[in-house]
C-alpha cells in the first residue's frame, strides 16, 4: 500500500504524479527531454542508463518500465536489456555506453564518485562533454525519480506483461500527458 | 576544475546549465513550482528541506546556495538556518517540520528507507498527504540536483559572501532564466 492516497490502480510514479499536476507537468518535461529530446546519444542508449540507474537503486517500476522503453526501441531486444543489467561490461553495447554506464553508475552511488579517471576513459571511448553531462544529468534524475516512487511506496505491477504495452507506447509516443491523462482525472482531497 | 568544459566563473550548477538550454528549462521549472509554487508549505520550509539534504549529500554549492534562499525568506535569519542544518531536532522549527525533515533524511539515504512510522507521524503533526508527497519529492529532486552538480565537479564559490546577493535575488524574482542569462549566454563546442 502506498504511503499516501493515491488513486487505484495507477502503477508506480503514476499514482504520486496525479495528486500534483503542476510538478508533474515538469517531471514530464525533463524525461521527456532528457530520454528523447534531440541527442547525440540514441534514446535506446539513455532509457539503457535509466534503466542501470533505477536497477543499481533497485526501484522495480523505473527499471521494468525503461527497460522496456530501452528494448522496445531496439524492436524488442529485452535479452539485451537484461544482460546490460546483470553485467554491463560483456554485454554486447559499444565500449563507449560502458564508459558512460561506469559514470552513471559512480553517479547512482553520488556524485562525488565520479573521478577524472572515469571521465578520461569515457573521452577516449569518444563521449562528447555534452554526452558526458547529459548520462550524469540522466542518472542524477533516475536518483531522484526513483526516490520519488519508492519514497512513497508506489505500487509497482506484479504482471510484468503490463511493461511492454506502455513502453510501445512511451517509444510511439513520449513521456507526455497521454500516458498520464487516465491517472490525472482523479481528483483526490490532500 | 569541472570534470568537463563549462563556462568560467559560472558558480556550482550554473556551469552545466549553460550548455543544456533545454534540460535546463525543464530543471528550472521543477525547482521554481517546487519552492516557490503555491503550498501550504513556506517557501522557507522547503528550502530549509532543500538545504538539508543537501547538506546531508554534502553539495557544498546547493547547501549554502538554499540555505542562504531558506535564511532571506526568514528576513536574514541564517543562525536558525545553521542550527537546523546541525541539529533540527532541537532547533526553533515547528514539530511537523521536524517530521517533515526526518522523511527527506530518509529519502536522502534512499526512498525504501522511509516507513509507515515517519509518515503516520508527520501526520499526527499536521501533515497532509500532499504535504507529505511534496516533502518526498523535493528531498528526491535534491538528490538529482546534489548529483548534478557533484558528478560533474562543478566549481562552488569558496567566498560566502557571494551567496546571500543570490539569495536575496531568488527570493525576490525566483529560479527564472534571469539567475541564469548570463552563464546561458555562453555557446561552448560540444
Amino acid at each position: 500500500m502506498a504511503h499516501i492516497q493515491v488513486p487505484e490502480g495507477a502503477p508506480g510514479i503514476l499514482g504520486p504524479m496525479a495528486i500534483s499536476p503542476e510538478s508533474t507537468k515538469a517531471l514530464r518535461e525533463l524525461v521527456e527531454v532528457l530520454l528523447r529530446g534531440p541527442n547525440t546519444l540514441t534514446p535506446a542508449e539513455r532509457e539503457m542508463i535509466a534503466m542501470y540507474v533505477s536497477s543499481q537503486n533497485d526501484c522495480r517500476f523505473c527499471q521494468m518500465s525503461h527497460g522496456a522503453a530501452a528494448a522496445e526501441h531496439l524492436g524488442g531486444d529485452y535479452d539485451l536489456i537484461d544482460w546490460v543489467k546483470r553485467d554491463y561490461g560483456t554485454a554486447k553495447i559499444s565500449d563507449k555506453l560502458k564508459s558512460l554506464l561506469a559514470i552513471a553508475g559512480k553517479v547512482q552511488k553520488g556524485g562525488k564518485h565520479v573521478t577524472p579517471e572515469d571521465v578520461a576513459r569515457a573521452r577516449q571511448q569518444g563521449a562528447t562533454d555534452k554526452e558526458i553531462h547529459d548520462t550524469v544529468l540522466i542518472a542524477a534524475a533516475f536518483c531522484m525519480f526513483n526516490r520519488y516512487v519508492d519514497g512513497l511506496a508506489s505500487v509497482a505491477p506484479q504482471d510484468l506483461s503490463t511493461y511492454p504495452p506502455r513502453a510501445m507506447q512511451i517509444v510511439e509516443k513520449g513521456y507526455g500527458s497521454h500516458i498520464f491523462s487516465k491517472a490525472q482525472n482523479v481528483k483526490l482531497k490532500v
